[in-house]
């Protein structure tokens, strides 16, 4: 895969966390969180997930500035039992609170064999892959997910009535690195609808509805995306409003629909499994090993090139990206130099002229 | 919804829970455990799930017969820490071991608050609803899944590599009952393949394969179910294998894509978490409510005359058949009669002349 070019500029990737950690102390972070967002924004541009990386620093940045989030947050971690946690994150963001959450669900799996961590009232939580991996490098089972406000389409409803909720399900293999599941409960993700409008090609059919509510293929039209597979990705979007916010009494979704002012909040879910609990974990790792080889062998359909584990070209391309550097449209970038002016912090030097 | 009588009977629940646990006692089970297999079957008869119900009883008794079933398995319960546990089922009938994990779920919940089980090598587990739904029940939130043999094509094969693996997901409410998701990670169930042999009805673009792995819109010819949503449903379902028969030493999927004898078996997943740990249980239910609520007033997309919750449906459908009974078509009655001369058990008799 060649990456376009013309119209952007390249960067590399620990230049660019540091400018975004730089612009997150200037809007009032501690160091240390600032760095963990910045990391958290940079893991998603190297795993080609850019619309959840340094495109949303201006955002963020108007989050911090207006209160939304919290640059400051007193995380609060109540062990409620052995296996389970609340983390109160008091409006952080959103990678500072997952982060600290995932950190504590390993600890926790350590002595516990399993910890389940509900992050309550935080901000966007951005990739679930991020702390799912870090889970696995542990050498746990790992869920993580998060749920927010009304995004996308309830099957048979013609408004947003639940979010585009990502869930991710991680397994650590031996050689073969490791399994890793990260899924929006979207028929299509908010960022392909904004790539097909720079395009100007059409979306599959039943991936979205206009502002109305009527079914189109038109990009610009699109206003809200459809759920997975109708009935299931809204109903798993549904299930993962009530694992999280009905849980811990921070519901996103009835309170929104009921007319309450909308102010963007989310909750996440962090959970890690002790896989030694079960028997040896080198074993458990060959046999990841073994399945993966497995899947990678079937025959292929016509016209299909090669079979991937899930996660498997998005590592592929974070490989890449931290050998080539980070491909950024020429918008993100001029965003960001803007910012790098307003707030005085150095923005890092491109590697190609734009 | 009027059911097709003609060609069919109709039969009371409770004598055919009865007349299957008789059978399967006849079979070698002991009578609580026959009982047990029956009431799952039968379950899933009330709930509309006919593909897991009564016309399954022959299958058990095929593999009861040549011990792929074990009619007197040993259970073993490994707690192996306060959170978790695993089932060791022995080859037990599906329903017998995933009740015996559900029941211990909700017990080790009760104390730990919560209780994460793997059931191993176990038989046809059934609809995960009918476990989930028990432990919602009990005032905690559910997770129950199953993985089984290759059955659904993985995405970009032309051959089946993962299972058709099925979760449920629950949360109980007050006055709404409960909000459960149970769905199958393919874009087709087998079952509906089945039904539109029978209608000669087409099954919808892109959701199976012949056998020589071709898409295919004939249900004749259709072999293997795609995966839901492509990457996403097959990921899911490697992830449950993962999760479930990786993680207990007896993987499903790798041994038979590298040609090992293909025996019937599967694995489980049971998890129950206490809603009571993270705050009052009734406000929990009564949150439950509201977004029941909020959920079905959605403004309708055009053509829907109702908005669902997930499990909204198939309770209706049990409410109805609890009280006019359950239809069976007449194959399944005869092969269910002449079970009955076979093993000396009176069949139910029928509401209807067939």
């Amino acid at each position: 895969m060649t990456e376009t070019l013309d119209k952007g500029v390249v960067v590399a990737s620990e230049p660019l966390a540091r400018f975004c950690a730089g612009v997150f102390e200037r809007a009032g972070m501690d160091s240390d969180s600032a760095r963990t967002q910045a990391d958290v924004l940079v893991w998603a541009n190297l795993h080609g997930v850019d619309s959840h990386g340094a495109l949303r620093v201006p955002r963020y940045l108007a989050w911090l500035s207006s209160g939304v989030m919290n640059p400051r947050p007193r995380l609060r971690i109540d062990d409620n039992s052995p296996a389970t946690f609340v983390v109160d994150a008091d409006r952080a963001a959103g990678g500072v609170a997952m982060q600290a959450a995932m950190q504590h669900a390993i600890e926790k799996a350590r002595s516990s064999g399993l910890a389940w961590g509900i992050v309550r009232e935080t901000t966007h939580t951005g990739p679930m892959g991020y702390y799912a991996a870090q889970i696995a490098a542990a050498g746990m089972l790992a869920i993580v997910a998060s749920s927010s406000r009304p995004l996308m389409a309830y099957h048979g409803a013609r408004k947003a009535g639940v979010a585009t909720s990502p869930i991710a399900m991680a397994a650590p293999g031996d050689k073969s690195g490791l399994v890793m599941l990260d899924m929006a409960t979207a028929e299509i993700a908010i960022g392909k609808i904004l790539k097909a409008r720079a395009t100007g090609d059409p979306i599959p059919p039943g991936s979205a509805l206009t502002a109305d509510g009527k079914p189109t293929t038109d990009p610009l039209e699109a206003a809200v995306p459809m759920p997975l597979a109708g009935p299931r990705g809204a109903g798993l979007s549904l299930l993962l409003e009530c694992f999280q916010g009905v849980l811990v009494d921070h519901p996103l979704l009835a309170p929104a629909l009921g007319g309450e002012r909308a102010v963007h909040s989310q909750n996440g879910l962090v959970a890690a499994i002790d896989i030694g609990l079960f028997g040896d974990v080198g074993a458990f790792r060959r046999r990841i090993d073994e399945l993966h080889a497995a899947i990678k062998s079937l025959p292929r359909a016509e016209g299909v090139d090669a079979i991937y584990l899930p996660g498997e070209i998005e590592r592929e391309t974070a490989a890449k990206r931290r050998q080539d550097g980070i491909p950024l449209p020429i918008r993100t970038w001029n965003v960001l130099r803007k910012i790098a002016r307003d707030v005085g912090v150095e923005p890092p030097v491109p590697r190609n002229q734009p």
